[in-house]
């Protein structure tokens, strides 16, 4: 969040005359990702004391529009007892998130200490599940209804929990062994307002679409962005509803995939924080690493042009269009691999089509390789006499043409399958970047583009 | 969707004997989902006939989770009369997706003279607004309040509404004008169930976070994400209340958003239809005009070799180096321009950020240049002798070692700066892809090696 510094001199002044009552004028009478914002800027114990001017539900809004490290920043600052209060009253899911980014383990120690053991274990129990699985991204608060309630005690039943619950929109009914065994919507329930006797078992979803704890985060995604749902119930093995997983937090592993996507697709290794915010040592080494695995696999090109160095020796001319034909590989295969890694990861593409995506971008290789093929003929065609020793124009003029659309199938090949095979190998299929592409169809491409030379030419 | 066809058999058969029981029961005792998904390999007409079995509401529930092709082939086969009627039940967006899917030009005319005033005017009014705004995202259904209605009576409003509105929990609260005044959520009158005579002026929020219908669509997509909201309220330059833009919009927004970034990043065209579902010449054009002006501006290598033609003669050994040296600009640019255009999207970056940008990548690239140069300089020392003719072992290793660390500079700076300069002037910054990065650094680069080369050597 960028710090907007208009409301800060006023904020001091407030905190220096200890004024509560413009505190919280100030609290509740602009939004709460305002204030939030507004506060940027200030020191995590003068964000506290803001805070404890306004009333509860307020508070917990505005804290959970601060950044992660301020939250984490003000459980260090602020009175232990006071937070441990505050703790209790924060999202489940959101408040295992803020102590986790608490650097002090002391810290986190007394907190825990200070909690009620049911709030304590419900933390524990969510720090448990494996990172990036769908148990540790869940939140366990949510609406629990017995399917012999009617709509009237449902209703009370949420009005009751409203206060603490975050996501009252579904609500989960389960049986007495807390078996999920259906899902009734805050809408269905608000139609039915004026029927209040009508019971839950009549208008409940039985079949439902659920995730387990243990799968992926991004299976939940994948499911609830194709099915515009608010939020995805998350269930053991046995069935037992744990929890749920909501739309906000469902977007967030969204974006966080993408940019790993993004990343890998530029031979970057994943970082947690942000660009240009991380460390410079921690961005370095993300970048640095790859560069130099694909520097040194592109030592390659040397000993196969050192292989061909009499053909280099006989003809000349081709060392000019050396980087023009293998880029052409890079570039395919770029795009090929982009084409192929995104349609996977939103699903439309599996491994198991693979020997349809081998003849859909063989004919593709073909058609895209045929077009630049002409290009590069028209262009070698058009070279100046005196470059041209040892060497007739229409040879020249072919092998060109015929390097380029080869590179150009190989690239493309290259590019779409080796995604779909790593995949296959459990490797993940986005280490075979862009850049990684490239460097594999460089040395092929010259292996390709001297060979076809010494046919035609030689 | 992919289709399941382990109950085409049945369905088919329920069909030919037109057992309507047999169909209700398909279609009420599982979720939605799962209907629409047994459905896909039955044509648009036996999909509509099972529909017609099933009530109102589940029918719009089943049908909104058919592909949008399908939609639009189910509005041109069924009858136009039970279509227009089923038309004013879907909700405002997603009706005017599926005509804009329908083909025919001819039944959408039919459809549209068969609707209500209202709906049609709606649907006209909703097309009006540029491709990609708010406004075109917009869906006209949300429930409006006025701010002297009690808990009680806007409970009975949602209550009334709830079977044709699609998303109930965010209630707008409009002056007698249709300002948008303020906004209450579903959530906040369940908890005052219980005091029904509150005045909705008492709960609401006044200070609200909207978006205006011709501002770009991604831009109610970050304020969503970032904030995690339902839904965003989309006004005109007055403040009247148009419409809102719900979560599961801002997903598919989102996700388009960072396909199409994706395949920028990759120099392919955007496309609306997913890869390998899209017609092959759609795909082709996409993928084989960027290949072309890619290969096109890549001739610019050849130009400059030819200009080196001397040095070359030279220094033979120096062409063995050359995809090696100018791969690493490719490289580093495209890392670069990855981190850049991604912070760029993720709104961590931004124009103004150009020499904060610029310091951090030149330092950056001296750091990531100074590990490849190293690495380059160990490799050409390493040089067999008989290729060594003219030259010294220590002479090329230094130019390979300056020349790599040279060029990795470049292509970091390059691939960070353009994202920034083309947004500046106006152009997407994702045309600063990978591959033009690369290209542009390929020429550079070439001009850098033997300018050091010239240099050290000759």
């Amino acid at each position: 969040m960028v710090p907007n510094p208009i409301y800060l001199p006023e904020l001091r002044e407030m905190l220096a005359e200890n004024n509560v009552e413009e505190m919280r004028e100030f609290c509740t009478a602009i939004h709460p990702v305002r204030v939030a914002e507004f506060m940027e800027g200030l020191t995590p114990s003068e964000i506290w004391t803001i805070l404890q001017s306004t009333d509860l539900e307020n508070r917990v809004e505005i804290f959970s529009y601060l950044d992660e490290e301020m939250q984490a920043d003000i459980m260090e600052a602020a009175p232990r007892e006071e937070i441990a209060e505050f703790i209790a009253y924060l999202p489940a899911d959101d408040r295992v998130d803020a102590l986790q980014a608490v650097e002090e383990d002391q810290v986190v120690d007394e907190l825990m200490s200070l909690l009620q053991a049911e709030d304590r274990r419900d933390i524990q129990r969510l720090t448990s599940f494996p990172e990036d699985s769908c148990g540790s991204e869940m939140t366990t608060d949510f609406v629990r209804l017995n399917e012999n309630m009617t709509v009237k005690e449902a209703l009370d039943e949420i009005s009751r929990q409203a206060a603490v619950i975050e996501t009252v929109y579904y609500l989960y009914v389960v049986d007495e062994n807390d078996h999920l065994v259906g899902l009734v919507s805050a809408k269905q329930l608000l139609k039915n307002i004026g029927r209040p006797d009508t019971q839950i078992k009549t208008l409940m979803k039985r079949d439902l679409i659920t995730v387990d704890a243990m799968e992926p985060r991004e299976h939940a995604a994948r499911e609830v962005a194709r099915y515009d749902f608010l939020a995805i119930p998350v269930v053991d093995d046995e069935h037992h509803m744990l929890g749920i997983i909501t739309h906000d937090d469902i977007i967030d592993v969204l974006e966080e995939e993408t940019t790993e996507d993004a990343y890998r697709m530029a031979a970057i290794s994943p970082m947690e924080e942000k660009d240009l915010e991380a460390p410079f040592v921690m961005i370095w080494k993300s970048r640095v690493v790859w560069l130099s695995l694909l520097f040194i696999a592109e030592l390659g090109t040397f000993s196969v042009l050192a292989h061909f160095n009499d053909a280099i020796e006989a003809i000349s001319v081709l060392v000019f269009f050396l980087p023009l034909v293998i880029s052409t590989g890079g570039n395919s295969g770029s795009q090929a691999a982009t084409l192929i890694t995104r349609a996977m990861a939103l699903g439309g593409v599996k491994v198991s089509d693979f020997f349809r995506v081998l003849k859909h971008e063989l004919l593709m290789g073909l058609a895209l390789g045929g077009a630049l093929g002409l290009i590069g003929f028209v262009r070698a065609f058009c070279t100046t006499d005196y470059l041209l020793a040892g060497v007739s124009r229409v040879q020249l003029s072919l092998t060109i043409c015929f390097t380029v659309a080869a590179i150009c199938m190989t690239g493309t090949l290259v590019g779409a399958l080796l995604p779909l095979l790593f995949k296959r190998l459990g490797i993940d299929p986005g280490v075979a970047s862009s850049p990684f592409v490239a460097t594999f169809v460089d040395v092929t491409g010259i292996v390709i583009f001297f060979s076809i030379a010494k046919i035609l030419i030689l």
